[in-house]
């Protein structure tokens, strides 16, 4: 199966799984919680959980759906967190909750996930103490979570931010959950501490390299390919490990912290890519990928291996 | 030991661990969270668990010493994200987490504390089939626990919340978290099913006659004794027990949502007085504070059962 078949066929098994246990919630409030769950996205942390599972033990997936389904609650309690924090409308194509409801809604809605998340995680199928492990794993990656997008508001008041705080804001705010999908699904599935690591290892490094990939897209990729506005990152000013670069070559994106014309834009992009920054930004996606791919040798040969090795090279592949 | 000197030396103990995992902590976030945590409080959730696991099985509250720690921090948690949603200034004697940092911070603070609460929970001494139910348990609490707080703010816009209504409420914000406690602290020094059960009716209970006997101080004590303006609860048209039965009695009290004298309160707690309203409230917190102890009769016999049974007299016996 090749990998675009395989995340479609999952996100509808994991779409599924959702609407069976979200889709008919009573009550404001756990709508609430139900709303951008249900708004559908690539599922793509259920999917690192089913196959991390299948890598260390065949036919496993099935046994850890909660989990993957967990991971899942994870991410969203997240997003909808940080879209108060960063006052978004949409996500998802739809109105975030704190638009649709309020603000304490929104909080309570992320609150309710995040409790279900380490219910569904108790009530998959795997030993007591894979459990746990899996539990205490998940709460040391929420707090983490918390730290990056901590730091990453905190960077915009900051001029000086440098690449390995960056770094380390993009693998606690994408990396880790990752990491920790992967991690999970492994050590659900009876993975040894060796193998336990180096999921982990693959999926911060993945996630690190899809964080950095996004800068590139989010410069890059047409509007019409996005759904976003072209270059919005250069516009707000944002520490991205481009504008990290650019800084270090003295090249000054101050000037295009402003409404930008089609014009102006690829003015910056041939701006940062005479200077090769877009290559040197480029080459640190691939080279984060190239990790995360080599952790993975010391698991079995399996197709379930293959498909984590491509969404690696999907994350820096994809256009948008 | 008296329940008094029990509380202290156990609130001294609890201080100490949270201290030792919170008192240095690293970065903005990890301060904001642990600021209302290092407060203090009289931690008395924590010294249900401890009494409750004593009282299951003699001298296992050492072990369970960090599950104490972890529904602390649960409580906390909440605590941190009610004060946003109430625009609360001022929690245990210090500033509350969103006005000395700011809300980003505040709702991320909050959810540290929660990430923590989980792991502290798997890092307790017990068997990982306990320490999962633990989990379990905790999970749909905090669930609950949101649909509480979800409630109490929605009944701020109605004027017609029934006393089942009430109820629920109640037991969702405060008693659950009892419950939990109790029946963690049960479970993890292995109790059976029916010892759980009864841990956790005792917490449910008790928690709703502490939050009956809330709505009492806050009409009847002095400001000097609570440190908080008397009746506050009354001028602020707060859906209590008092307000619910004297409406069913046809007093009106929107006459009253306003400044009062000290003479008027002196008023409305006649007129209450007189229709037999605060006497009924009364003994509904009595009731339930009966069918709390009346639990506690399977558990074997012990100074620690008595000390669960004090804490629900002190519950309703407080002036404050």
């Amino acid at each position: 199966m090749d990998l675009t078949q395989y995340l479609d066929t999952t996100a509808e098994t994991v779409d599924k799984v959702i609407s069976r246990h979200f889709g008919n919630v009573y009550g404001d409030l756990f709508q609430a919680g139900a709303h951008l769950l249900l708004a559908g996205g690539k599922r793509l942390r259920p999917a690192v959980v089913l196959l991390a599972a299948d890598a260390v033990k065949k036919n496993s997936a099935d046994d850890v759906m909660l989990a993957a389904i967990a991971l899942e609650l994870t991410h969203t309690f997240t997003l909808v967190h940080d879209d108060i924090m960063d006052a978004d409308a949409v996500r998802r194509g739809v109105p975030t909750v704190h638009t649709l409801w309020d603000e304490p809604t929104a909080i309570l809605a992320g609150d309710v996930l995040y409790a279900k998340a380490f219910e569904f995680l108790t009530m998959t199928e795997a030993s007591d103490r894979a459990k746990v492990h899996a539990v205490r794993m998940l709460g040391k990656t929420c707090a983490e979570i918390c730290d990056g997008q901590s730091m990453d508001i905190s960077f915009e008041r900051r001029g000086d931010v440098t690449e390995p705080e960056y770094l380390e804001m993009v693998q606690k705010k994408t990396g880790v959950l990752y990491g920790a999908a992967a991690a999970i699904g492994g050590l659900l599935a009876g993975a040894n501490p060796i193998q336990i690591d180096a999921l982990y290892q693959w999926g911060i490094n993945s996630g690190i390299a899809f964080q950095i990939q996004d800068d590139l897209i989010d410069l890059l990729a047409s509007t019409e390919a996005t759904g976003k506005d072209r270059a919005s990152d250069i516009r707000e000013g944002k520490k991205t490990l481009i504008a990290i670069r650019a800084r270090e070559k003295g090249i000054d994106l101050a000037p295009y912290q402003r409404e930008l014309t089609a014009d102006e834009i690829d003015e910056v992009i041939a701006l940062l890519g005479d200077a090769g920054v877009l290559d040197e930004v480029r080459a640190a996606a691939v080279e984060r990928a190239t990790t995360a791919k080599r952790a993975l040798a010391i698991l079995p040969e399996s197709e379930e291996r293959q498909l984590l090795t491509d969404i690696t090279d999907y994350f820096i592949e994809r256009g948008y």
